[in-house]
């Protein structure tokens, strides 16, 4: 019978585990983790910090002895991996509380020692917490007790969590971010939302700005600007959350190879420059669905699928993995924040032609009662109108909308084709024409030619060589807020209005761009150049209010 | 510039309109509307009679005169079209207020007139009510009010959103269904739980019971049982909701073709035998996704788009159409009961090889608050792994998952692939394995060969032939209602007691599949023959009370 070591007794190392007894009775596995516990729901760790998650037990899917009675599982806790001997196949264990080391025999070794939390070089860093595993939990809630402030150090999916968590704990909390936007995934347009929501719901953002040093019960912020003055926040509880890095020392000093990013290197079969040590999880380099290149992903789906695809494959299955889109969601007080694929800002680096389309749709239908708001974002390929990422913000039905998407884009269903999805419709839960689809009318109008639009942040440069700006949103919503120099005409009296509208190329713009679409339709059979404001003056206002916001910082 | 006529102004009509104008702003586009409103939500008229939507001006999207100014269609309701000319090329249309008729000429017409609520043949059926449209919406609004008692004949989609609805407005309500389940697209042991649930919400089932006859303030029913008495039922509202048929006298009068089951033929470019006459929506055959057959699929995301679509060709454009699967949701009392491709019934009836698969998944991670069962169905092709169909009901997130897998099926991801879909995760929104995922782990699992699993209805006759069923589940669950001649055996108990299982094939059961696929692979390994009863107890019992209730009826 096999020895098989798994490090790592969480999302991907468990999954690996159980998956590897279903395929392999006979075999001797043994799983070594560092920690206290196994299984654990890391994901839910924020919302025990906040309360929500009452019973800390819930967060604990598995125990040991548990896992011992149903799979037959040699699981150690409180027990690090210290030395992989590739020459011996051995690996050295230390049981922690006593300092024991022993020697485990292997024929094969599976790595998901997962990723470790930055701790950036901070002048005071010790004193900010982290969060991790169950320990960080528990630290979290006895510091969070007494805390009546908290600054948080990154604003991302973790930081945004505990942003939450805190709140609700009746903590003041500051989330300090370095760049000029939280949830570096979205695009600065659509984050721009979530800014406003966190502001909303009592949290200090601080953009643009860095911790310099943490003192006793505060941080000082630097926002780079050398005249302005040093500015103390009031902090008596610090978490640091700007972001993870792939767990790597063990396979290091083993001497396996590690990728460009700084994780684990493997091949689709998950086996490292070592055929008989895997790895998974966070602590791996992935390959990305569009472009091949490696890319990080710490993300709990993945890492549970390719901890069950590594089982197989010790097994000696014939599965292989596939590339990752990085789906994600987050919630945000009540916000969901979601994103599959490439964001813009990555297809502009990378000088990818794209396509961009923004739509403001409602999560169902309006006419019955409840339907939410959302924005969506879709990014397509301006050669062949494949998919290349979607982002979405709002209160109901995104998680819906980024679902459906990511898996159009694992089908290989083109932008224009959502149009034909058939998805399930009654009022309560979508429209006749639902978000989605809607995406895919306004991609197909795009791509074959009918329709020309134009970005928000092109919208100045396209004034400034002649373009007329046309506002086709009735005069009520104009008045509550324009953007400047726009020409008023609504739609529906556009037809008779014509020759109003001055010479030259013409932008139209609504609050969504649905009626900007049909005016468009009719200026350009009027014989006007035209293109129409995409995503409207919602997605303009969200637009230039981030950069107004970088502009300030 | 061209005529078109446009014949039905709602949801396929009115979006050719709209589409057409975009695409034409030269074109004259006439809509021709019998009752007095175009453009309104069908599918929230039941809301409205419930009062959930209060206003009911909301029902009503556009009205000839904001659709006149946006996009300067002339829009005659209260107007009927009578009759085709398609030697002269007139449309005949009365004005029904005056029965003036004139004359209408075309290039083109679109049919979209719909399809008309069956009416049932029975003594007296003039008094029921159906819903179709405002006015109707307008007479059961009206003769609700003074209603204590109703009885729906027919537990199809419409007739489950007035029961819903009536009982909201505090009337007593009977369903009567002619077959032994309601919403006849699910298999019985997935129907089980809504029947439970009407009837936990109030309302009175009568399955299997025809309505032989309709009186002042009663209904006489029968089950076809000719001892049994007959039997009267109150009903100071009675409401026909036995199905639709599609709209077809215009296109009989006119020569035009209709197909198998009474629906107007249309190519894939939805012209009628006649070039120059188009039809789409509820009036029109599909193709069905799976086996190219015509089929009837009277839903709005389906009508809205062909009527989209037609607008395009009638344009010029080189659009054509795709087959159905038809994806349709209804929520019940809460509940959200959901299906796409085909099912069970079907694929049986059709002798087409297929697995069946049964979870009952959490909507979100247990930890995290607010999580609810679901129970979801796939159906996958034995040879190809080609996901055929897919069931869902639940209180939450079904419609997520069955747009999931049917964006799958239309992206030819097959029923293992689904494992590999990466889902947007967080605790609040999905499980780091989703229930998709989920499904596509146990469709591989029978693929490989390494599961093998036995449906609730085989059960019996695998009994018959000597099996041993053991119940993998703890003693207080198996106390607590088990499958009679069940051996208990929990799980983790399993690898010590395996001498005590009896000789003979082994069916292991636990109460949804996941244990009871852990403890087959336990005995597969031990050299047992098994397999693993699929949706475990929870379907075994939703199946067998749907069996019973058939046998009693
Ligand atoms: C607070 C928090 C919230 C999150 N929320 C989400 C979310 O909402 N959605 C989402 O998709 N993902 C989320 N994630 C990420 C998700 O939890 C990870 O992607 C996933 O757990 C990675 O699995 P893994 O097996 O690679 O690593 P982990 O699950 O982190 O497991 C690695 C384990 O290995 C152990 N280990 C490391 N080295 C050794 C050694 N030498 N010896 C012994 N043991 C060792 C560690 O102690 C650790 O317990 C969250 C993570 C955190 C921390
Ligand atoms: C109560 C109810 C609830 C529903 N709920 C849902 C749901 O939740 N989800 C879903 O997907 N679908 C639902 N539907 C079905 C959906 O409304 C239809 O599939 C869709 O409206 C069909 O579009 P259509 O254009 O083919 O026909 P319709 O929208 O019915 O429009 C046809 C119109 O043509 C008119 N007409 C017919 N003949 C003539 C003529 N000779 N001259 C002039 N006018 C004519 C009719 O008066 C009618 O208004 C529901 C339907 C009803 C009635
Ligand atoms: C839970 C954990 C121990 C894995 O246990 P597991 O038994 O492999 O996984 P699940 O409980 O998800 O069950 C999946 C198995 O049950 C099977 N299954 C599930 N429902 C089934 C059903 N109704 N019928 C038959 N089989 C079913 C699946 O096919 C799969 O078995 P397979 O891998 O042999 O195909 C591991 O994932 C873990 O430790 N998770 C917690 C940590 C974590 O994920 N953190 C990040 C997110 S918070
Ligand atoms: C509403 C109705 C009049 C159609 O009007 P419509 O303007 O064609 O359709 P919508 O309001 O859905 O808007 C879709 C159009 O706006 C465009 N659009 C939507 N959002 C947009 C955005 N943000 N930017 C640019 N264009 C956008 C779409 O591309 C599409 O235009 P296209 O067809 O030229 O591609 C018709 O569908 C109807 O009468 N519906 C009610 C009846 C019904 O559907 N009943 C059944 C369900 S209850």
């Amino acid at each position: 019978s096999m020895d098989h070591i798994i490090i790592g007794g969480v999302a991907g190392g468990m999954s690996a585990a159980t998956r590897l007894r279903r395929l392999d009775e006979d075999a001797h596995i043994t799983v070594i983790e560092r920690s206290g516990h196994v299984s654990f729901a890391n994901c839910g760790l924020p919302y025990h910090v906040g309360g929500l998650i009452e019973d800390r037990e819930s967060l604990l899917l598995q125990t040991p002895s548990s896992l011992g009675r149903r799979f037959g599982l040699d699981v150690r806790v409180g027990t690090e991996a210290v030395r992989i001997d590739r020459e011996r196949r051995v690996v050295v264990v230390r049981e922690l509380a006593t300092g024991t080391e022993s020697e485990l025999p292997y024929d094969h070794v599976l790595l998901s020692p997962g990723a470790r939390p930055v701790r950036p070089p901070i002048p005071g860093i010790e004193r900010a917490l982290s969060l991790r595993d169950i320990e960080d939990t528990d630290a979290l809630v006895a510091a969070s007790r007494p805390a009546r402030t908290a600054v948080i150090i990154g604003g991302g999916f973790i930081g945004l969590e505990l942003a939450e968590n805190l709140t609700h704990r009746g903590i003041a909390v500051t989330v300090v971010e370095a760049t000029d936007q939280v949830m570096a995934p979205l695009d600065p347009e659509m984050v721009a939302p979530v800014h406003d929501h966190l502001r909303a719901s009592g949290v200090t953002l601080r953009l643009g700005s860095a911790v310099t040093a943490i003192g006793r019960d505060t941080v000082t912020l630097s926002t780079g600007d050398e005249d302005a003055p040093v500015e103390e926040v009031r902090a008596d509880l610090v978490v640091a959350a700007v972001g993870v890095r792939p767990d790597t020392r063990l396979a290091v000093d083993a001497g396996l190879d590690t990728g460009p990013l700084g994780g684990i290197l493997v091949d689709s079969r998950f086996r490292t420059s070592d055929p008989r040590i895997l790895a998974v999880g966070d602590a791996v380099e992935k390959r990305d669905a569009l472009d091949g290149e490696q890319v990080l992903v710490p993300l709990a789906n993945t890492a549970n699928r390719q901890g069950r695809m590594a089982a197989d494959i010790m097994a000696g299955l014939p599965a292989h993995d596939r590339p990752v889109l990085g789906t994600a969601i987050v919630g945000v007080f009540g916000l969901q924040v979601a994103t599959t694929g490439w964001n813009e800002k990555r297809l502009v680096a990378s000088g990818r032609p794209h396509r961009v389309i923004h739509t403001h749709p409602a999560s169902h239908a309006t006419y019955y009662p409840g339907a939410e708001g959302m924005s969506l974002k879709l990014l397509v390929d301006r050669d062949t109108d494949a998919i290349l990422g979607a982002q979405g913000v709002g209160r109901e039905g995104v998680d819906k909308r980024i679902d459906v998407i990511a898996t159009a884009m694992a089908g290989g269903i083109s932008a224009s084709a959502l149009a034909d999805l058939e998805l399930a419709y009654a009022p309560q839960f979508a429209s006749a024409k639902d978000p989605v689809n809607l995406l895919g009318y306004v991609a197909d109008n795009l791509r074959t030619g009918l329709a020309r639009s134009i970005q928000w942040h092109e919208l100045d440069e396209a004034v400034a060589d002649g373009a007329v700006l046309v506002d086709v949103r009735t005069r009520e919503e104009h008045d509550s807020g324009a953007i400047p120099g726009a020409v008023l005409v609504p739609v529906d009296e556009l037809r008779q209005r014509l020759e109003e509208i001055p010479a030259g190329p013409v932008v139209v713009h609504c609050a969504v761009g649905q009626r900007g679409h049909v005016a468009a339709q009719v200026l350009t059979h009027a014989g006007r150049e035209v293109r129409n404001l995409d995503g409207g003056y919602r997605t303009w206002l969200a637009g230039t209010s981030a950069r107004e916001l970088v502009a300030v910082a």
